[in-house]
């Protein structure tokens, strides 16, 4: 995933990373490190980080010049990758992570921000009263934006898109036709954070939320980025009222999401798939493309195609229908 | 139902309704058409439509000069009424109503607004800042309207009504010593729509919403109008925080709903109801007079009066609660 | 409880009290009443109320001048408190409390509001478009307000806090280092009435919303204050999005709440207690410290330290996953 808003305050100097990371690694010259990026796009001069054996093939390819890992992991490494032992691999990723692009940590409110009267927008699009855009936005023709919205720095809107009063998106691509109701908030950061006694760590959320053409979001939806990849709404899919989708969930095309359902993070909803109001996906999560859950499932488990689930836990759709008679 | 609101752009040619179906059906002499409405209400220059056998006899009554219909009940209409036969009547129907009604399909927003220091208003309600008021909107004596809100176009508020901050009302009718609390969404369009691959087909909302008088609506609800009829919810009905409530659904009087319930679309709920926080409560059902719900229910069924249901699928109190030991 | 923001209308003549009880209790001479507060705060010159059995070791010491209670339990009374006998208690105490602190009945919108550009925080804090701050609050250093939020008159926020935009908090008491993601609404009224035909009574709420240092409320929530008693949020607690706490519920410290969960009135939860998406909580339950309660429970009974459960009601959790399979 390669993100269009975040911007890199790098490099830094290897020197700073360590004594970031409280880390007693000796480096035998100084140098500079431009970012951080996974085993695979990592390029010398980049920070990486390895935290599972299942990756080690990917491990032993890397160009990067550091990598963060654990002491039975660095023998993976090849020899121009130098290893940075630590005890939790993800906090510290999340710590050099949030070096390079502290704005992806929290989601301070964006003080770029004009009234759209007083900006290239104010005859090419349709808006209403206290409209706010911030710096670097894109918006296509034949839009529409409603009352006390807010489109946040480096938004892209397509055209023909209807965005409703009093809706926020920040850190989003939104293509073409799609509508979007009352009260949103789409792009803000995802619940995702290292529990802490006394002061949780938060960790960066630099990806993006994409919602793709001919969709309508219902009011007062969350639709939050991803923090390692992106969230991600396929084409023609229609969500209702009061709907919850977390960070890293991708949702196919032509899927129909009824009021008050909730996606925790990270899983993956087919397309053609019904989900009946109030039901609940747990994360990290498949479920497969012409999929109906009945409303008020509770779903913690995945979901192959072409079932039709309820209950909590969902169950197969008729056997629990026998079942509760 | 007579909606006070929505514009007629009719009449229209019959010719050019012909054309919109991309029917074959051939005609006599031309014709303008005035209106679409039911088989009952539909006069003489009207057009209507006929997609089930239970209304049979009341097609055969109808004053209208044309019906869509499809082929096997084109033999109930009286001789006046000329078919269109079309494969999908409520489809046709949604693409007439929407030709007729443009306005009813989309929620644009509202640029009729203006602060409401500069209306008739600014001396007879008592407002907070930022206050946007809608043409040909009605508010009586002694009301209050929070900071930011917006009564769009043709809006009523009755008497001594108390509108919080962030709420967006429209299409509706606010009766006397009302309490409507932050960030409410009232009378937008409804989640109906026809499926479409590629491109879903979303059908026109022409009813409103109706919130009788001493009700209370709590902050972030979302109250749809009805597509067809009216939403409306009875005298001294009380709602908790972040309810849904959906196209078409009535709810009598005295009623009270616990937070985050959600009632489906065109579900009828009976008076001295109390439903507990979270339930759920699917589509087209009728909840009697006098019911229990208890909270997390999930109801699939109608429910009789005097009853008192738990569990999802819900079932009868007792019942539920020795099964579950 | 001290309610810092409320403010007492009194005192009113003992009179004028027992006229709006319509009351025929007599008086031997007039006497202003300063305040309303329960039996152990009571001073002299105060009213208080006393409406169950297990009160009565306090009724027997109270200083209060005049007491609201029943005929059975006026004997408990120490002489020189004059006894008020009601039919209801609490609707009586209700009553009077709300002569006393009328605006603890109502969120009627703040009018005291003012842009923050016209305030003393114009230049100690980083703040968006449109934000509206009420008398007497106060704002620590280094705090962020976004765009269109509204800070009403009383409410503290600490030093490092980041409140963000389209956000309410009235009556509140926000600590240090609190993040407030968009579209919250802190410290409304609770959904607490005496249901009556007709026209509800509303009870008043003078508890306030406690928010304690390192905590963060995700986008949309809803943290009604307390009526009797304050609705609190221990530190370093997070709660994600559409989360909906009751009235007078305590959160304890280092508690985290996913997407959508529901907690009723004057429950309290423990610290270190983690709750799945969309899980409810019924009212005056009591959960311990350590419990997991899985994602979509419905819980309806205390539960105690260290425990884990699922279901609806919930139930441990080993046995509700063997019985569901």
């Amino acid at each position: 995933m390669s993100n269009p808003f975040f911007i890199n305050k790098g490099p830094f100097n290897i020197s700073v990373l360590l004594k970031l990371l409280n880390s007693k690694t000796k480096i035998e010259k100084e140098q500079e490190i431009g970012d951080i990026k996974d085993l695979v796009s990592a390029e010398t001069n980049c920070i990486t980080f390895f935290h599972s054996k299942k990756y080690q093939d990917l491990a032993k390819k890397t160009k990067a010049s550091y990598c963060i890992t654990t002491d039975n992991f660095k023998e993976y490494l090849p020899s121009q990758c130098k290893s940075i032992i630590v005890e939790n691999v993800l906090i510290a990723t999340s710590l050099i992570t949030a070096k390079f692009y502290p704005n992806s940590v929290e989601d301070e409110f964006d003080n770029s921000v004009n009234n759209i009267e007083k900006t290239e927008f104010s005859k090419t699009v349709n808006f209403g009263k206290n409209v706010l855009i911030g710096n670097k936005v894109k918006i296509g023709s034949n839009s529409l934006i409603g009352h006390n919205t807010i489109i946040e720095k480096n938004v892209q809107i397509g055209n023909n898109c209807k965005i409703g009063s009093n809706v926020i998106v920040r850190n989003s691509i939104i293509k073409d036709n799609v509508t979007i109701l009352d009260n949103c908030v789409i792009g803000k950061k995802g619940f995702g954070f290292f529990p802490k006694s006394n002061e949780n760590l938060r960790y960066p959320h630099i990806g993006i939320v994409i919602i793709n053409e001919n969709c309508e979001i219902g009011c007062g939806a969350t639709i939050d980025r991803g923090s390692m990849s992106n969230t991600e709404i396929g084409k023609n899919t229609f969500l209702d009222n009061q709907i919850h989708i977390a960070h890293n969930v991708k949702v196919g095309e032509n899927t129909i999401i009824a009021g008050q359902v909730g996606i925790a993070g990270s899983s993956i909803i087919g397309n053609n798939v019904k989900i009946g109001g109030q039901a609940g996906i747990s994360g990290h999560l498949r479920i497969g493309d012409n999929v109906d859950i009945a409303g008020g499932s509770g779903v913690i488990k995945s979901i192959p195609n072409n079932s039709k689930v309820m209950g909590y836990p969902a169950k197969n759709l008729r056997e629990f229908l026998k079942e509760s008679r």
